[in-house]
């Protein structure tokens, strides 16, 4: 059933990203044919993991110490994502890395807006909720937007050099409660929080997945940038939103910049690894 | 005596979640040979652990960092699960896991309506709580219920792929207080609440289990659903509900791939296993 | 002084919680002889420390990952426990031991009723607090019930099998405020809330332990049960309590299987060790 | 500037607590002569850490998980006690000790009732705040108190048996704000609180320091008393007191046995040492 | 677009404070010559990284147990922090620096007073906000103040001993809640909390840094003092301040004394370094 006070979400690649730490004291004790071998190795098997319509992994080499290395693991479904984490578990790289934390979502498409006209549209067919009628018309809607939006769910990672990742709830509290806010407050607040982003557009590329039953929180936000004080700049100026201001709970925030599978040994080596 | 306050609940296996890490550094260090024994042992015993009537365990590969191997343990008492610890932390494959977290309860049915129910009709025999004949006549209703409903006491755990696993409390705060609302206000919410679950049926099976006394969390839930977007839909327009908008707290979520036991030795060397 | 807003407490044994995992791993590294004789050892110590008038400690295997093995002693006093805690850090088996986590505290009675009722009778022979005549008089009271309640304050720990340890605070928040409530009204809520203790009697026992100036929590609680739905049954109904509904706050909840020392080497051996 | 919102303090000793478990297992894998060897150095090394004018140091046996030993360190300033951080990491005995927590501050005298007083006095003489007379005057008054109360800034650690450390903050909430309460407001309650201490006088004595801008909670609090039970009545009765009900947030509680350092070695081989 | 509720900001250096526990029982183990070598390389390295307009980096030996060397790196951009973080990991001393924490920012000036004064100033002239015009004018208005203030924006770290650094919050409560106040208040608050600063002028120098969409907290906040009471009278004036009492949230504290690269050997052979 279309319960009317729950958005519709659209759903797109399964999710995973790994945080790792370096084990560089140990990874050094290595010789360096066997380190030579190993990053090799990694970076083929990265390198081969860019594969378009079954989907693609980003590294980032990140700044501070929640991690040195993240890699974003977009894939078709969770069985795809499971086999992502196992072949990296088994790297020759592997022992050297270790897990700091992880994130698993799905990339979803919020739809305040859509919802909303086809709850109103159906309506002025006569058609009820929960009738099967309404049921089916409603689902056909959906699989037209699913259609129409395909590209935005099921998206190539933008190649740009700076990568910010976050967590993210509605707060439900005592008195401030997001899922209490009749459905037509959220729409709005939602519409209002989506125009500061598209004040950015052209400087900013933004990925939301929706990790409800899969993480500890309901959200994870992917951005992507070449300069990254436009992330400052921006979750600055969205922090005085109303959605923001009252409803948004943020979670540790994750940056470092993006580099090419190609370039792992060189990494691996000590040196700043580059987007190509 | 029989709290008028309190929803009469019914008891079935008890249950531990058991999350692990795979050491695999050192796993991989093995040889084959010794690999293969210790993998073959662990799947013979988990096997061993499918018996029906004495319970039954149920293997799951996690996505993410908090654990690589969940094990649900289905007993008939605490001693039993005792038992099946101690056989865990003892098997070859055990110094090459590493526990992250645990789970400790037992199955149960919350029972606001038919509490309600037997109170208002032994209440219409002129009985008064507290008196024994009005205890006794409580407590033979209760032998009934459990008769009726011990399928859903010790039920065979659901054989579907995805297995979505998370503590929940109700909240206790200082304006919204889910102990402090009467009887019959929280008799209504449960009841909605359970209607949204019921638009699933067929799409997802639940389990849950009481808490109180024995872990951090009041209650665990357990989904298990072919699809995992289940889990996200259903807990998404779950949230909206007025029992979880006000009262409900989530822990952490746990999320995974069910398996067969005989698939054990598979996943140790690297390959997503099978649930046949 | 005495405090007429403070509820007098007479004090018992010293008691220390200790919480170990199991090294199980390195344990069953080591020859077998050398794990019998360890075995052997720590269990000869263990039943040599249930010495009656000077305390005793009660063995727990533990469900879940917080620990494996509780140990709970009681002793005359703060000295004897440092040397308990001293005497288990050099057995044979403690490098198998990892401590997770602990408790310090000292079995307490609170006297709600009875603090009242001393300053009444003083009150009205006259005498006013802060006198040296009042305090005097109410310190003659209160040995005298020293001596009436010391079988509770020196108690054996209890012979059942299930063991239930959790922390507890009474809630200081904002607007519920345990600490800001009159004496009369927390005295009248300790009286409801021991009333529900009271329907489970026989059925289970308790040992409070005041923790404030000692550990984190402002008291443990210690249940005994033969059957730990007990636990449940009564934690749950004790939660609608209003003593608890706005002014209990818990910590973790630690369970387990209480034995004998003797036992200890079955226990090592990976079986389910009794209580005899 | 001596700004009238803010009561004045008077700083004495620099202090680093520091909290260590023992690697009893490493510990005692080292032969006997090694082990008296590293014991005896140690014991002379905090032997010669009690010079009087120049500072001391205080060793602790310490309760439960938490940390085996505590060493208390009070200093002349910051660059004493990092000699003193590392005079201790280079021990023979440092390889078995492991950092589990610490807190850095400085002995500090608040001083309401005196700030209000010289505040008064100097406007009687016609000063106003911010003038130059007025800060000068201000600073003289404040030299003078110096001098006055410089017994308790450098006071000597007390030699009493039992010890507690806590560490303690001002709640800073929405509705309770003690930084928002007016100066006579706050004055008055720390009269009242002060006033319960005074009853435990003789048989408690208390080192109050703060360490706002050096640690995570702004004051610590160590106790010193020959029978422990005098920490939970103080501060029970303590917890009544408006100050505290209100406004008294505690962190963790650390207790334990004061010994000598000569009693080092005894300790270090399993007995409990003594304070002589 | 220049929104109006939103203080504009400058940007300086990308900045990185790693926060590192010495492993100092393993470094201990090394011979004699071998530390010699690693010790004399990571002075140099230090050393090389005062660059001036390129940079620098700031050593700091930290008090209590969060860590023992604190290193505060200034660069251009997350490009040079990335190489540096790397060069660190490298260096032969690494594997004895275990990170305990980090902090990743961009040196920020929040100009409310300047904000709300452009906002004016170009409404003066008829101009409004989202127009061509209006954000062309802004730009070039902010362009200037970047140029008046570029010495504070690149200033060289201030030579003082003793170093404090934390991290901290605005409030975004549900009664409380800064982003929620006008422009103007805030506008208000802040320049009465820039007050209390300047009467420590000469005493302590202060760099603030933005870490939204870099890190847990909004900022950071390095104090340099010669003398660390200071730290502790300035914060807890502040503390009475109202942008503080109701809206300032502050996460953990870290001291120490900065020292020169130079001196890093006497450091690690256990001696407190100068700062020359």
């Amino acid at each position: 059933m279309h319960d009317p006070r729950v958005p519709e979400t659209l759903e797109g690649w399964s999710v995973l990203h790994q945080m790792f730490r370096v084990r560089w004291r140990e990874w050094e004790a290595l010789g360096e044919s066997d380190r030579d071998r190993r990053a090799r190795e990694a970076a083929e098997v990265l390198a081969g993991m860019q594969q378009g319509a079954e989907g693609s992994t980003v590294p980032v080499t990140m700044l501070g110490h929640k991690g040195d290395l993240l890699l974003i693991h977009f894939r078709k479904d969770f069985e795809a994502l499971q086999a992502a984490q196992l072949a990296v578990a088994r790297l020759g790289l592997a022992p050297f890395l270790e897990a700091t934390t992880s994130f698993v979502s799905i990339v979803e498409l919020g739809l305040y807006e859509m919802t909303g006209r086809i709850h109103q549209r159906l309506a002025g067919q006569g058609l009820e909720p929960g009738t099967e009628e309404f049921e089916a018309a409603f689902d056909a809607e959906m699989k037209e937007q699913e259609k129409r939006v395909s590209g935005r769910l099921w998206l190539e990672p933008p190649a740009r050099r700076h990568v910010c990742f976050y967590p993210m709830n509605k707060h439900r509290g005592e008195a401030k409660n997001w899922y209490a806010e009749p459905f037509a407050e959220r729409g709005r607040m939602m519409l209002e929080h989506g125009k500061i982003g598209r004040h950015y557009a052209g400087r900013v590329n933004q990925i939301i997945s929706g990790a409800i039953g899969f993480d500890d929180w309901e959200w994870g936000v992917d951005l992507f940038a070449d300069d990254p004080v436009v992330f400052k700049k921006l979750i600055y100026e969205m922090r005085f939103d109303e959605a923001s201001v009252w409803y948004g709970e943020f979670g540790p925030f994750y940056t470092g910049l993006q580099f090419s599978p190609s370039e792992l040994p060189k990494y691996l080596a000590g040196a700043v690894p580059a987007l190509q």
